[in-house]
């Protein structure tokens, strides 16, 4: 019998459609965060669980054992595939099941609390929130002059899921979306698709400049002293891809002549932020801690991936987001 | 020759348009910050300024001269048509202009801003902006549990030009979309339509519940302790209609037992805010300074609508936004 390894809120949380969907065909296998694995059906204890598809979620990554999950995935004997809940491989322990698996599949169900999370920053600092939450403070009623989502220029660089899900979102909003990635082509969520050649000229243009591509020798450091040079003195700039993207000392350098205005960052080069990195009290700059797709949302959509994969490897069927 | 008066900014961020509908036909006659009223051609000071038409917009009611200013028009001898860039006219001067002009035409221009104000307040609660902001204060890098927009069900009390403003970008962001109005129907941006007789028993769905009505005998004080106990415990209150549509005494007992669990006011009973209002420093309370349409958009948006309305008057055509 094929078995099974997840978390057990994970199958809790979906029992009935596991059930369903497996049909009698496997044996899952459930890690407890006392870091006993059980059986699902019988309740006994498994000693040495030696699993053949394992789904690798939040619920497993940001609980107490997963340092014993991955023992247990990375010393599987017949380890056919892994479902991963996330959509980057570049976490080592993540490029060491991958390179195990028979299969892996990621997942794109990040995408849309990642988007959610560009709105919220550019919202707060078009209505600027930071200067009205310091006049609420103070008790101060003083009407401030804002910007709108509406009518202004998104620059969407990196144009994946992530990418798609946040033009979709702020052309939805009366924003001009424009998407850069390699292949340019078209996209329905874009005013326009332009190629990485293209991209310094049109920084100029955006009110708005969004990275959301992943980290690779070509795009370390992409956002550097010229890229912010070349950005409108009123914009804003927006991490949601990896840290090590940005050069963080031209960023502050650059915001402090006023290029951009502000940025708001999810994610940054050494994580968690060191208590002396200087972007943490920079009056330009926001963070928040690689949280954006932490929503419950994320974690049911991740489930639903799964579940249709199950269905399909147990059918035989290709599997979807297959990365090998 | 017909005379228009509006502020001297107002036309020269238009006055090419302007002269190309007017065509010759109006003289413009420009009230300046320094009180003096000046004709746009010559630049002789007017004395007596007694228009025939006029336009009251920012640049007139956030200026100096806002007070002399409904002086020349409430003592204007024949006052044909007055064009208001707001959506409402409970303010005692636009009550007294809106009695004495022949037509009066109002604006919802405002409600693109006001609508994006929504989406703000409800994403700065759904991904927690005070606890990452408390967070990012203190230098803790903490990953924390967020909500979101995507599959939250939305109660939008009052289906006016502002209510559909936020109901078309809560359901582009992928909430559920509930609007309520006198005459219920359907509308493309709601997933449900109901009337006001279904309010009550409707609020236990909602995850966000806005006001965006008007103020009459019949609404004033509808948010009280029947109102907010009907409401999920974790849901969010925002008010963009008018401040004495909340019972403020009742929203705070209601906050203070956890339904709702979050109120965000751009509008309050007493404007501005008194120092001693408990509103202020409510930690389940977010004020912002009746200033959500306070955009350069709005200000434009509404100089459009001048400007139609004007090659209408002009040419005998019936005005838009009439209301008389």
């Amino acid at each position: 019998m094929t078995s099974c390894l997840l978390h057990q809120n994970t199958f809790k949380r979906n029992e009935a459609n596991l059930q369903s969907v497996a049909d009698g065909r496997v044996d899952f296998h459930l890690l407890q965060d006392d870091g006993a694995v059980v059986h699902a059906e019988t309740g006994d204890v498994i000693d040495a669980p030696d699993p053949n598809i394992v789904f690798g979620n939040a619920d497993v990554w940001f609980g107490p054992q997963a340092r014993l999950f991955f023992k247990f995935v990375l010393e599987a004997s017949d380890l056919k595939w892994f479902q991963s809940a996330a959509a980057g491989v570049d976490l080592p322990a993540l490029q060491a099941v991958a390179e195990k698996a028979q299969y892996y599949t990621t997942n794109h169900t990040q995408s849309e609390a990642m988007a959610e999370w560009a709105i919220w920053q550019a919202l707060d600092w078009m209505k600027r929130g930071p200067d009205h939450r310091e006049n609420e403070r103070s008790g101060i009623w003083e009407r401030l002059d804002q910007r709108e989502i509406m009518g202004s220029t998104w620059l969407i660089v990196g144009y994946g899921a992530i990418g798609q899900a946040v033009a979709r979102r702020a052309r939805a909003l009366g924003a001009y979306t424009v998407g850069v990635r390699r292949r340019g082509g078209e996209d329905e969520h874009a005013d326009e698709m332009i190629t990485p050649d293209e991209l310094l000229p049109a920084l100029g243009r955006a009110d708005v400049v969004l990275l959301s591509l992943p980290l690779t020798e070509a795009t370390e450091n992409m956002a550097n002293a010229d890229f912010f040079a070349a950005m409108k003195s009123n914009a804003l700039f927006m991490n949601l891809g990896r840290g090590k993207l940005v050069d963080e000392a031209a960023l502050i350098a650059e915001l402090d002549t006023g290029k951009p205005a502000h940025a708001a960052l999810d994610v940054t080069a050494t994580e968690p932020l060191p208590d002396a990195s200087p972007l943490w009290h920079h009056p330009k700059i926001t963070i928040t801690p690689h949280d954006s797709s932490m929503t419950w949302g994320t974690v049911l959509r991740a489930d639903e991936t799964f579940l249709r994969n199950l269905g399909r490897y147990l059918d035989g069927k290709p599997l979807l987001h297959v990365l090998k």
